[in-house]
């Protein structure tokens, strides 16, 4: 079957027994979550949410993006939030690239790369668009430094208060386990 | 209990029966789902993903960001996705404010602001900021031109290829149901 007649009939499945038609806009248990579209992470699942209870913040990498922190500016001065999570995980595809491996590959093609032993190659003939050289990709080298540096993104962007607590985790996904980071706790705060 | 403690508890409910160590990295399925923040929506609830499915990206709106593209772009050419949604919803926190509203917010206080019967307004003594001036909130004034400007967005940026599908639905809050954007299949697509 095609992925959208899949996706249809999942959601033709979830809409038939559907009660949650009168929850409210802001976020029930006022946190939010900000972590990486990998598909093998399911924040709701890993933390327990549901509908209605927390706002999820998802890219490449988890990263405290520009647009993660409009997302979570908007999330407490508006729908009151007041709690943040920030939780990269193991086996990321952010730390197997640089941004001069992906610009290079998109310049060459834009085919899928293929995975080899040495890295991403391209493989396609399809043309390809120096676009990707002016794009921070916002790789990763170190999992929990990149959740450090994230976190001290955060906390001192002038838009966050101080009062807002932002915790630090790394998903385990060989176990399902939330692992904090150490450090995370204060990095960035102010002496 | 604090919602820390709560969010660690349900961790340990989900890796006490974790069978999902060896999935693999890129999305089993091949594709990536786009969508809002909102903490009503759960993307594997509402279109019928497992862990190990399918990329999903999360941000204020569900738009088509710098952010978000550069996420959909190391979805297809480093991890293989091959079609993608883009989902708005009903009754979206982004169609209440305008950039001037939030930026005017944010420069009167840093705390969360209530919302009355006219709109937002700020009840905080706390010191304002304002860093919001600079941003664009992406806010949403029609839904279904969100998402087929989204789309075309996508659909024409240099390092997209012809070849993805890009489909575009809006998720309705109170029904739980995915209901395709009119115009969307073919917005900003090459005659």
């Amino acid at each position: 079957m095609p992925v959208l007649d899949e996706v249809l009939a999942a959601n033709e499945r979830y809409a038939a027994s559907f009660e949650l038609g009168e929850l409210a806009l802001p976020p029930a248990r006022g946190f939010a979550i900000l972590t990486c579209m990998d598909a093998r992470l399911d924040p709701a699942k890993y933390a327990g949410l549901r509908e209605g209870d927390a706002h999820v913040i998802r890219n490449a990498g988890g990263r405290a993006s520009d647009d993660a922190i409009r997302s979570l500016v908007i999330s407490y001065k508006l729908l009151g939030t007041s709690e943040w999570f920030v939780i990269h995980h193991t086996d990321c595809g952010m730390e197997f690239f640089s941004n001069d491996t992906i610009s290079g590959l998109l310049a060459s093609s834009l085919d899928t790369a293929a995975l080899g032993p040495d890295g991403f190659y391209d493989v396609g003939d399809s043309p390809g668009s120096d676009a990707g050289a002016d794009i921070d990709w916002l790789t990763i080298s170190d999992q929990s430094q990149a959740v450090i540096h994230d976190i001290v993104r955060i906390r001192t962007h002038p838009l966050v208060p101080a009062r807002i607590p932002v915790h630090g985790f790394l998903y385990d996904v060989r176990t399902g386990r939330l692992v904090e980071v150490p450090g995370a706790a204060d990095a960035g705060r102010a002496r």
